[in-house]
């Protein structure tokens, strides 16, 4: 189809696609004369994923890129995808990591790993974030809500295998790396919001 | 305290902190003389809060001057500053909202809203946020995905009613609103930085 219809079937203003286009984002279509080109499904579909982390996400350009450039290099799988995507998706936090209770909340959360068993590289960016929240809740004295972290796991485990099993039956990879990022994203999206009705409702009970 | 103590036991600068002051997320010390004041330990607890949920949960000043408005009004309860925590911490989305296919998510977000039996307002921000990535993976033809979302919900339920229950046995208003605003804004962090550890796992799993 021609650019005026990827406009219109997905929403993106034509001046936005053209910027993708010349950052890379969107493949080129295929040459149909001076100043012309053809565009199929793969690029609807791309320009979707790429407004979805955008929009819903909050991503940028550069993150989005990165992401992307991981979901095309056909000798990445779903595994070394999902770390692009996570590394990309972690919000630069301003917490001071060099005092020494950010250290001891960091080894707790070493600890946490190494008593549910998981395979998690030490390195990675959200064992650091998980720190930064902890010391914060140490730092501000709320001890009690610590007493909820297995809680915290108990649920992140089951949603992880869940979300695992479910992009591991896709036939494909490329459709098992767009499983991995839109569920990376959109599902933490949606749990997030959940998460805040479901403390409402609790809260309801409450102060009935 | 000097004012000079406060910097060196909360970590935040001089010009920071007489920031915080003229804008009144601090309140003044009890005045001492010309140009000095005695800070107490409810001044360092309060940086500490004001810090965290700039630099973990990313809030703005004017976020983070509503948040505490109504963290110090005693005439509103857990439930209320709740909401009103929940209102600023939602990131602005940039997500397409007058589309049909937005209003088909929507109705999904409402009707599962009514088969948990939450009691749940359905204008608060987050059944739009909800609505805004379920329109995203339905887009994307994420439908797979999508038979997940009583397991988020499942998920969201104990968490939500797990924190509640420890926030609700704080003796008193303060302590539970204060356990309300770090449980939100860190609880959501802890949990967001567990998922991606608890997906890495699953995903080793199957790819060993």
């Amino acid at each position: 189809v021609k650019v005026s219809e990827l406009v219109e079937r997905s929403g993106v203003p034509l001046p936005t696609i053209k910027y993708y286009l010349r950052e890379g984002l969107l493949p080129a279509g295929t040459p149909t004369g001076r100043n012309q080109a053809d565009y199929g499904d793969e690029h609807l579909r791309r320009l979707r994923l790429i407004r979805a982390l955008i929009d819903v996400g909050g991503l940028g350009i550069t993150a989005v890129k990165e992401v992307l450039r991981s979901v095309d290099d056909p000798g990445q799988f779903g595994h070394e995808v999902r770390g692009t995507a996570h590394y990309f998706l972690t919000r630069p936090t301003r917490a001071d990591r060099s005092t020494a209770e950010w250290r001891a909340a960091r080894a707790e959360v070493i600890e946490l790993i190494e008593r549910r068993g998981w395979q998690v590289n030490p390195e990675r960016p959200e064992v650091d974030q998980a720190a930064d929240a902890i010391a914060a809740l140490r730092g501000l004295g709320q001890d009690d809500l610590m007493t909820l972290i297995d809680t915290y796991a108990d649920a992140a485990e089951r949603l992880g295998e869940a979300e695992v099993s479910v992009i591991m039956q896709r036939p494909d990879r490329a459709g098992a790396v767009e499983g991995v990022i839109t569920g990376t994203v959109l599902g933490e999206a949606i749990l997030v919001a959940l998460r805040r009705m479901a403390q409402e409702h609790a809260s309801a009970q409450y102060s009935r």
